[in-house]
């Protein structure tokens, strides 16, 4: 667990986890901003903060369990937001909980989250994160959230397209039902996180959180924007797969046919002569043909003939 | 039925359901708290309830009726809370109806109910349900009954993981049919639970129950939290089983196409030779080859070499 | 068309026809109770009805017209409702138009309505429906006609479950799927009222209806819920029989997947022995194996190992 | 063009189009009512429209332009309903377009509309249509419009009937299909435009159309319930639909089982006796039984005794 | 860059981009309308908008980044309007920025653009564009990017029934099933432009934006209705394409159907002759049939009678 307090003159100090006992102090410096951040926090390091930033005890019991839903929750002396940055993590998702006070920011985090990292570093160099309050803080660090989801989209949609030509092309092996599946779920998985999300920014504009600064609604209006973006492209790759899903149906069927209008072709091409070498098989005393001096070549001659008349009937038909 | 009483120096008293009729005298107490349980009440326990608590006809008839649907009602004077645990009964669901009044909570059920059991047992033990008023019970019941909930989502999700893996092997059992027809069940029957009781924990967020502390809304917030959380879960296995489903026509659809390919090979490399034998078996009187000393081994050969490249053919197109 | 009157006594009176006439005289008495009940009128009485309760035109057409959707709607001089029984009528249904006014109500039926009767007796014995007004009256029709949709309900389920059984024990016949037509139908129609009936148990709910004493407003809310858990059924049913029909489906695919290994199974086995017997048909001048003593015995069991080896590799396979 | 102006007296005049310039002078007179009614109005009609009803130019693009959505639309000096009645038309929907004024109706048709054109007669014969004023007049308009869509809805609800029939038969040609798009498509038309215009009849209740006499609100509510009755009706079909759909490939997946399972006992049937008669046109110099005086009968007797069994067997799996 | 400047007096002025810093003083004249419309700007070009039009920060990011959801933004100095024109670019739709302030409006596109720019003619002419103000021009650019979706859903309707003329007459082809996700992913596409825009003309009908005109709300409701209609349009369009897709499956599997009945007639056909040339081609010494004279001629007869009764008989069921 590091601090960073960046003080009124632009001057940023990294504090270790020690010294939390004085943010007190620091936080009522006025122009001074604290953002805390713990990753996977031990039982103890939970009960510093609990104390330091005086948290509710629910907000301590969901540290304790995560897997919370994307939320804000609004406690007498903080609130706390739950959001989730797109990893390659695991779960392919890095839980983050925010708590958010009068100059301070504490994240929470237990998978990596390269964006976040990327976003403190800025902070620590103190270029691109002006001297805003902790309501522009909080939107820089929700934006790095939502960035992350972008580029998860643009692989959902080659994996979709990918699918679609795999499935156009009549490829049927069980990998690629495995990824339907597996694309299913993530975007089902992705649309649980958002929605809630978008729910969040939506409060963030509406109610008045004390940490805002009305300068600042444009840019959560557009954090909205994009949330909302991203949910209506899930929906759209949602549609998509099941439209995939249905025409690998449809492909298959189509290839079956073909398949039994095949063998349809085939028995009859090769039963007609047999058929033909079975009537010179008979053993009838009379059978004039069987003395013929030509008549093998013609016997043989008449199975060819079959053949090349099936094999013409059922092309001209598209069987063969 | 037996009434447990805490009284305001965090004793706790034992009632039997034969000195029921002294709790009017007891509720009237400040800072007492009485909590209420029977387990499937006959007759006789239902008309003392009504009498001690002064319910009304509607709520008596819900207890003698039961399979009420998750609702709040107010009546002129108790609140009725009812609601269900996820248990190991027949149907998987127990319902609690719970009565609420100033001072008291009142809790029948009919099939066992292990998570409220336990709470009983911590409220007799003084540990964890501090001295809050019956606001505070009432949060405690339901939490205990959400709780209940997250086992449930786990197995089901198992259970529809299970699926989806002896899907994509091919599973053609009718037991997995009969399996996703349970879990189908399983999920809408849940659903049709969870979705009214979103609206109870909704209604308490909301409306002015006098029993309700202020302080302790933020647990109502957390318990409509859950409920919303176990609702999307629902959904998004709702909506894999149906994938699942999907998958697994496709699954047939495929196989099926595998199958006739190899019918239409094992047709084509077996009747080629036949063929051929039927031609050797015809009786011309001129028919060169059979008097060749080698024609046997030649025609047998004949046929292996059909079947050899019959073989080679379906194998390069991936039939056989 | 009768009507019964109660007097402020509780005594009950029963009134011809004829006497219709006199209704306004006997409404004007405080604490008096009017219900008119009129079976499948004929113009005449309609127009008696219109008269005496100074019915609005669009009322009078309705009951020309029938047919009508649940509703609830308000004219000048009454309350008109529209609400259906279920009963054993030819559509199942019974409509009932229900006309409110002060100190009155009038019920006009068409089809059967065996629950609506029983309320009627009960109203004339003079038990159970205590000395209520219009409100209560109101209450118990609507209670008798949400009351006939729980059996119906149950008799649904088990339809739902029977076919159920009968897709997963392989049953394709067409009954079956006329069955799961005509259950579609019936939840289609049930929907279609209940939707619109749980509307206007709101409408009395919210909607300041003079005749509805405020102190019956929970039985409307109960009246309400029942209406809910109807609906909340029937779309759970909706969902369970199209998943009925989706596994049917898939049902027919995988039955159709192992007539084909059999199918397959049966040509080899067949076609295997046949190419053996054709071999030893042939007329070569040399063939050892045919001057062979036991030449046809050996003919014979290779005949018999080959059928034994197919029947073996395709059991292994479970193709057979 | 015709101008039909009824007086207050009752009396009811017929003007030409070349009358309308007086048009402002009748309407001014109190009592006076004027339908003016224009059939596919060339550009010198709509001018007349536009000058004499002062419309605005949106109202005039749209008749240039048709194909609207019904909508009820306010300008300053009218108001402009555009509706659907059901026709023989080529589309069948005739589109009209009404223009409100104060004392002022006008309607403008393009197709055949039968029952507006009736609504006119009635209303120069003076009967039935009474001395309300324009609200009055607009409500049995858009009346006339709505009892267009009930007959048309019966056809719908016939020929899906129809199709129940046709699918459960095993009726499997192309006919059908082509005609369940076509159902289809008339059902997705019909809810594009009744949607719209329950949306107007909801405006019309709500909205203080200063022509609507508040008297008149029972047959606008009347109006609006038929609205909704068709749209859930469209509904129920549109269900019903999909699942006759479904129906139909269920249909075809049992059919295809019976015939593979005859395809399969056909080939069995056939390919024994193949078999016996392979066997015996064997060569070897050894074989008993062809020597046998009753060897041909007896491997006749054994021929027919394999298809006897083999019947059988298939016979009573319900396979033949 | 170009800008356009509308004197009071209805002149016309053509500006460079190198004169934009004078559109300040431009602006500030009463009745003066200045159109800046850029094309594909460069750094510099947007460097130049931003600081003559005090663009805000997002609002700048927007223009970089692109691929922005259409919708309406109000910052403190000009309103922000994101909408997409059907084009024949290569996705489609050519996304279009406006910005609009008091006398001013400013369009920036990347992808040609010609109903827009066929506007910036007449507004370069100055026939048509009348004296109105922002207002006015804006619903012009409005009305010209919705006016180029109808002649796109008119080629979609084109390309479904298309789609279901190839459905109904059997085509399989994958270039059909293309058709099908290309179909879908357009109507996908369009759908998620339009829903918004809606939202947009919703916008600004409601919220009173200073430059729109309270005369010209009625060319806004216009918007916003045909915006509604290409909606309702598209949804319309995505249940076909459903339905199209369904109805292939069911074609598809009829087409089965027949193809099996065609497999079994032929093997039936073809078997029965083959079995009686095998009975003739058995070896037993007494087949008085093989010495008659006619034996011969009589087994071809009788395999001739076969082939006929089979033929007969598949073609009375409807096999062959």
């Amino acid at each position: 667990m590091t601090a960073l307090v960046r003080h009124r003159d632009g001057r940023v100090e990294k504090l270790g986890a020690e010294r939390l006992d004085q943010i007190d102090q620091l936080c009522a410096v006025e122009g001074t901003l604290v953002w805390v951040s713990a990753a996977s926090p031990d039982a103890g390091t939970i009960e510093v903060l609990r104390r330091e930033f005086d948290l509710h005890p629910l907000v301590v019991e969901d540290l304790e369990k995560r897997g919370q839903r994307p939320k804000l929750d609004a406690y007498e002396r903080q609130h706390v937001i739950v959001a989730y940055e797109v990893t390659e993590a695991a779960s392919g998702l890095s839980e983050i909980h925010l708590f958010i006070g009068p100059g301070w920011l504490v994240t929470v985090t237990w998978d990596p989250t390269p964006l976040l990292d990327r976003l403190r570093s800025r902070f620590v160099s103190g270029n691109g994160l002006g001297g805003g309050g902790v309501g522009e803080l909080l939107y820089a660090v929700l934006d790095a959230v939502v960035d992350s989801y972008f580029p998860e989209l643009d692989r959902l949609s080659d994996r979709i397209g990918d699918l679609e030509d795999r499935v156009l092309e009549g490829d049927a092996d069980r990998g690629s039902l495995r990824e339907v599946l597996a694309v299913k779920r993530r975007l089902l998985e992705l649309r649980r996180i958002l929605g809630p999300e978008r729910d969040v920014a939506n409060q963030l504009l509406r109610r008045d959180l004390d940490a805002i600064d009305p300068a600042t609604l444009p840019y959560y209006q557009d954090l909205y924007d994009h949330l909302v973006r991203c949910i209506d492209q899930l929906d759209v790759y949602r549609d998509l797969l099941a439209t995939v899903l249905d025409t690998r149906l449809t492909v298959a069927s189509n290839s079956l046919n073909a398949i039994m209008k095949r063998l349809t072709a085939f028995t009859v091409i090769l039963m007609v002569p047999t058929l033909i070498a079975g009537v010179y098989g008979m053993n009838f005393d009379h059978m004039p043909e069987l003395s013929w001096p030509l008549g093998y070549p013609m016997a043989l001659g008449l199975m060819i003939l079959a053949v090349v008349v099936s094999i013409t009937f059922f092309r001209r038909r598209g069987w063969f």
